[in-house]
């Protein structure tokens, strides 16, 4: 079985250093595991903000499924600002770090929107898919205009 | 609200040709969209992999809801293998499109048995875990074997 893991995982080796909180081998990493999650979190946010916005005709069920995915995705970026990662292949901004607190309610402020983007789906409401998508949409940008190199 | 759409999708703008499938604007975007749907998939299966292993000390709930994480991810990558997308920064193998139904094939293998994982860590059985870790890596390995560049 050992054998098996090295060859699946030689890519993405991740460790543990305690139950709740997750390493990177390496700050790079971090970063493309950041930047992973943003790409799929991005790319199904818009798949519902593309019906929302008219530019593909609504589907229900494609709606709550992409909004679902994003939800779980919206989830996953925020543990792999680790420490040492604002260096290298990123476009974070220091005050990631130097203003933490800052940083972790607007990333929380972007949750609570997807999930409730994520409830609003699931009831198949296009009026509320769209105030939504609007919500989740000025989180997102309240966020990187801060802490995103543009 | 249009305005907020261009900002925060200008990164991963997608467009949708019917209700079910899914298009990217570039085949570039769908590569890098399923690279981030492998990286994701590969860090959180690798968290599990790393208790099932003991490399690191079993959690029962960080073990569940990674393999929950990387059972919702499993299914993404498959829909980013779209015509055009064998070239560029690529490591698929022309077998992906050449001999489609054995590819569709090896990742229905990967995600079921990356299901049963999921079903496995959330009763938090480690002796379930362990070998749905195995059976998961084995599917990996084997649509990788054939598949993918290594």
């Amino acid at each position: 079985m050992k054998a098996i893991f090295s060859l699946v995982l030689a890519a993405a080796v991740v460790t543990l250093a305690g139950p709740a909180s997750a390493q990177f081998a390496k700050p790079e990493d971090a970063i493309k595991y950041r930047k992973a999650a943003m790409n799929l979190q991005a790319a199904h946010f818009g798949r519902v903000a593309a019906m929302a916005s008219g530019r593909v005709p609504f589907d229900a069920k494609v709606a709550a499924d992409n909004a679902a995915i994003a939800e779980t995705i919206s989830k996953l970026p925020w543990a792999a600002f680790v420490e040492g990662s604002d260096k290298g292949e990123t476009k974070a901004n220091p005050e990631v770090w130097s203003n933490a607190a800052k940083f972790k309610e607007a990333s929380e402020k972007m949750q609570g929107e997807m999930t409730k983007l994520a409830a609003a789906a699931k009831t198949g409401n296009l009026d509320s898919i769209k105030a939504s998508v609007g919500a989740v949409g000025g989180s997102c940008k309240a966020c990187h205009d801060v802490f995103w190199k543009q």
